[in-house]
């Protein structure tokens, strides 16, 4: 009888739990159906939805085995905990011996005599020190899995690459990953001030609470930390480029010590911005010549200061003589001098420098686009060993689109990094929905010919080219309080795929907003599909709206929100009208060799085609030549009818991405769905302010009507120049 | 057998349905354990932990009958559901008939036949437009109880406040309430920028993304609307009163009719701070003098624009003539005359005019307090009938301590309303741990005698003093974008005090305290004890640490954050030298007959208490007297004595502060706990700042040592004066 009780008992308990935790998942999925904030990115662990697959799951994934003691075992041993309990509605419990099968074996041959038992000594070997591999394993003639590393951080990539197969709904019966980053550092560059303001950021304030550090340790670093490891990022800066000198003060980097300890077990240093005058503003030195010993002395000081407060702080990030900015110009030095100063600081420390090459004289006649590269070039091979030279993707400064910069490939013996912009300066701020991965894929895909066919930017900055010692790419983060993090639910799509391109830039962009839309929406096949769509032909959208056939720069200062082509005020470099230059003729920058000649810096067969009218590619077409508005373009319009079709064609564009959307009403959540749909029609409203006032203004020059076939601007030109600008979203 | 399986299937339900609800919400409540972001506030309607008044609440709390038909019905309605379900951990259904015990029957005698059968005509008669009544009733011999009120926003206060007794664990057999609010506007003055910074906020950036609407209706909007309603909120000032003219474009008009929209079933309306020469700069006109008839047609003309886009539209607010703000004394006129003006463009809509009493020449050598006594009492009975005039608690500007304004009183034909400070801009801004609750009271219940003995500055501003026909009362906002609405956790608590004091001034700030710490943390007896201790001291330490013994203005400007009694730069009034007046004689402004004089604005028995040495309360001593350092307080200490005593204690204090938070570890979340624990530590920091800067610069004047009996600063004041300031939290 007691045991007819007990089995009752058991089969009762059973049937209750599993109840029970039918109905707290259904409870807390039904709460989502209402609305989700967009706050958990990708990393929602919701049930698998499709039943099939959700057995097949958790016939191959019932218990964890993972020594969970170091710290960041301990946090891998926490989200797998955390993913699969959610993924597969239950609880999977830690094991520590292999007597059935479904084991995941997580760990390092040094903390785990399973993976070291395992022999995957020759293919870790390949893995470096921040590799993994994931396969299906037999243990004891059980069917295992086993997520392996060198070091405890590949192991939580590893951990997070196990959980993305089974948010994105792959087969785990034949696995054989094996995945290690092709670039060393991998930074988020944070634009962020002292004060908490963003400089370019469109998501709420900073989200450093430098005020109540180090005191209070918000629950949001840690968040951020881990979204960051989720995606293989692996360094922060913290700071803007533009760069307070307090941020090295010993109250500062007393806070910077509680952001580094928290990052520490997610795989993350951190970076500061500095201003190259530090030792003169708060050094209270007469200088900060960098050949002057006592200004050497300060900064190897403080490096050492900052070593004692963070023992594995990762370096400096640095914009000197640019914009006002201090510089070692200022002394007759040259940017290497000031370079290896700071890196001859850092370097008995392990940390590297991070020099910006985006520096112009705002008054000079020389073309901008020329003036990094003729800055640069010549110091090739002048830099120290732990300096990189930090690149803008493309010449002049984060426009929607731009040729690739030709600094890369120019410096074989420098260094030389990415620096992509993530926040949406020139791409809506935080309104649009602008997936940027194709813009990334664009310039990585780009040819440089430096050592002939195939000498892609994407080589050159993971090192294979030149065979640098040290490769980075850096991303200027997108991210601040407000509760999604980005602002626009799609911005998060764009840090993600910056960390996921940074870890393997041979990732199609389709690949990585496939990944993207699983784990942050759902699974459901016509929304992927559809979302894709709109996602992937979303940055073609941005340049439509904004400055197509190649043309730039023409917006409103100093926010950069909506255009002002007619934008004509203070240095020449700063004037929209210098760099599309249209007049009675004809429109565009003459850059090939009847102009500034700018072509001339990039390698013969890329240059060739660039200075061929014909066959230079007509997305870059004003970028380079000064064009006829009576040229007969590709599609046997003239330049003037094919800039109305392309405008008119972005606000259509934008009209299809929301009537795309809107086909989607009911597949997600309400909260996220109704934000992304009323931002597409703030996009809609911005997308015709666009197109009408660079059209009325650039009618002004070509003296020729918009083709009648198009809906007319209603407004005047005079309308669009003095209507009441809405204050940019921030500062 | 049927029967018996049938009995069976529903016992089981049964028994599952309560396992599943027990374990459904243990489950959530065990996450609250865990960490609890604030962002509920109040209104977290988590079960009620004593089991006893559980049973007894669900006994009493069976069904609700509503018609939840009108949008603020409904509201209510669903504020019900939500708050019963959760505080009962059940399903409270709707209901339409009285069959049992336990029905609340809930609303107007218009929208309810069961509320209209009460015969409750001559009790909600005396409750007005917004009061609400809540008593056990008898219906059909069944026992209920009845919220009811004479209109739906009536109704929505009276669910709130029955969900409050429920909350704060209160018996609810013997109900017989009667509540209505005793101030019919009860306003919240938001500071913030339309670029969504906040002007004196610390807790992150504006609620209202502008940028985004009228497209983007953010869930926070009806979540603030919610949370505001809850305390009788009845009106939101949206914009700073350094107020931008676009405010007024009909851009913004359709952005703000949005959020009116949302607010409008929360009994809340809109209104803005509007600049006086919004003609001019917006209207392009050439004047902005009130007695220009285009001005005036200019303002109709606006009004109605405003009106039609909302149609319930509240009213300007208007800073003038007042720190650079335009006024209508440029053109000669009077404070009257411009509000005036704008009361006449609002008038036939119903609108009121708020105009802020806050006026002073910084360079005038008449003592600012004076001033805007000096400016307005001459105006008495000159104002329009919906005009108000909006006075600060002080006659200085929101410090710590203040003496009464004296305009409180002075004005019995002017509709004299309250500005109070909610946000920490003088009291440690987000960091501090400061209840303001006690520095409204010491406000409302000071005597101004003007109608003898108990003529209090609460029954100025109710209007039962001299019987006004319109009654308001304002506070500043401290809400933004932070998770938890106001940085600090217990900041929630002055936004929560506001408004029940706005609502009924006669709570005492225990009880209110007591309300919120059981609604917003828990009713475990030690914590709300203890809490409720702390809090109650807060506000006196925050004196304590600053400005003690009648002291102000000690402010590092323009952020007033942390001290420098030393400044004195910039015009005279913004001098802080100019108002603690430290000599080597004594220290303090004499504003006695002897001095400035402002004592004789008082009526006769307050003026005859501060003016003598003797009687003046030793809290307001250097507010009003120039004292000698050696004078003897009531202590016995001498006055320097004392001083060091008084900053020694607040450091004291501060630290008692958090030796009693941290004996409550474990009763609340660990989230919360930590996050008020930090910021003590922050707050401890501080305190030590404060005195030893205050105390190292006035010991230059009073040249006596601090006394040995305390630990002496080890920093000197040279150090204090050029220490790295941290830029303060925002802007």
């Amino acid at each position: 009888m007691e045991n007819i009780m007990k089995s009752l008992r058991t089969v009762l308990f059973t049937s209750f739990s599993y109840l029970i935790i039918i109905i707290f998942f259904s409870s807390l999925t039904s709460r989502n159906a209402n609305g989700e904030s967009g706050h958990k990115l990708w990393l929602r662990y919701i049930p698998v939805s499709n039943n099939n697959l959700l057995q097949k799951y958790r016939h191959s994934v019932q218990k964890v085995d993972i020594n969970a003691v170091a710290p960041t075992m301990k946090v891998a041993a926490n989200e797998l905990k955390r993913g699969l309990d959610g993924l597969l509605s239950g609880k999977i419990p830690i094991t520590h011996s292999v007597t059935q099968n479904g084991i995941i074996i997580v760990g390092t041959p040094k903390n785990s005599k399973l993976v070291a038992s395992l022999h995957l000594r020759n293919e870790l070997h390949k893995l470096g020190k921040e590799g993994y591999l994931i396969k299906n394993v037999q243990i004891n003639q059980k069917k295992c899995i086993v997520i392996a590393a060198n070091t405890d951080i590949g192991v939580l990539y590893g951990s997070f690459g196990f959980l993305r197969l089974l948010q994105t709904h792959q087969h785990i019966t034949h696995l054989n990953i094996s995945s290690s980053p092709k670039i060393e550092y991998r930074i988020l560059d944070h634009w962020d001030n002292l004060n908490e303001t963003v400089e370019r950021g469109y998501a709420g304030l900073s989200l450093w609470n430098w005020a109540n550090l180090p005191e209070y340790k918000a629950p949001r670093y840690k968040a951020y930390a881990r979204a960051d490891a989720s995606i293989g990022i692996n360094g922060e800066v913290l700071n803007n480029v533009n760069a307070n000198p307090m941020i090295l003060t010993k109250k500062y980097l007393k806070k910077i010590a509680v952001l580094a300890d928290i990052f520490r077990p997610y795989g993350i240093k951190v970076y500061v911005s500095v201003p190259f005058n530090a030792p003169q503003i708060i050094g209270h030195l007469k200088t900060y010549d960098p050949l002057n010993s006592q200004v050497q002395q300060w900064w190897n000081k403080k490096a050492n200061q900052i070593y004692h407060y963070i023992p594995d702080f990762g370096g400096f990030l640095i914009k000197a003589n640019s914009e006002g900015q201090p510089g070692p110009l200022t002394y007759g030095r040259t940017y290497a001098d000031g370079a290896n100063m700071l890196a001859k600081a850092l370097a008995p420390h392990g940390g590297i420098v991070m020099w910006r090459a985006f520096v112009y004289d705002k008054n000079s006649k020389e073309d901008r686009q020329r003036q990094s590269y003729e800055a640069f070039k010549p110091l090739d091979g002048k830099f120290d060993k732990n300096v990189l030279l930090q690149v803008k993707n493309g010449p002049i400064d984060f426009q929607p689109r731009e040729p690739f910069n030709p600094l890369f490939g120019a410096l074989p013996k420098t260094q030389t990094m990415m620096e992509f912009e993530i926040t949406q300066e020139y791409m809506g701020h935080s309104h649009w929905l602008a997936y940027l991965a194709p813009m990334y894929k664009e310039a990585l895909d780009s040819d440089t010919y430096a050592r002939g066919k195939g000498s892609t930017v994407a080589k050159v900055i993971d090192g294979s080219l030149f065979h640098y010692q040290k490769t980075g790419i850096a991303g200027v983060a997108n991210t601040g309080m407000d509760r999604n993090w980005t602002g626009q639910p799609f911005g998060q799509a764009n840090w993600f795929a910056f960390g996921r391109l940074a870890w393997n830039h041979n990732l199609s962009s389709a690949e990585i907003a496939d990944e993207w839309i699983r784990m942050t929406f759902t699974n459901d096949p016509v929304f992927v599909k559809k979302t894709k769509k709109i996602m992937l032909a979303s940055r073609q959208i941005g340049v439509l709206c904004r400055d197509p056939i190649g043309l730039n720069d023409l917006f409103e200062q100093p926010h950069h929100w909506g255009p002002a082509p007619w934008y004509n005020r203070g240095p020449l470099e700063w004037r929209n009208t210098y760099y599309h230059r249209a007049d009675a003729e004809g429109i565009g920058f003459d850059r090939t060799s009847t102009g500034s000649n700018a072509i001339s810096q990039y390698f013969p067969p890329v240059a060739r085609k660039f200075e061929s009218l014909k066959n230079c590619p007509e997305k870059y077409l004003l970028w380079f030549h000064h064009v006829s508005w009576n040229y007969k373009m590709k599609s046997g319009r003239t330049l003037w009818q094919e800039l109305c079709y392309k405008y008119y064609k972005g606000v259509d564009s934008v009209r299809w991405t929301q009537k795309v959307w809107e086909s989607l009403a009911g597949k997600i959540d309400q909260q996220r769905y109704n934000h992304v749909k009323a931002l597409l029609k703030l996009e809609d409203k911005e997308a015709i302010w666009w197109r009408n006032a660079c059209l009325l203004y650039f009618q002004t020059f070509s003296h020729q009507p918009i083709p009648s076939k198009y809906p007319q601007p209603k407004e005047t030109l005079k309308y669009y120049k003095h209507t009441e600008v809405v204050p940019p979203p921030k500062y």
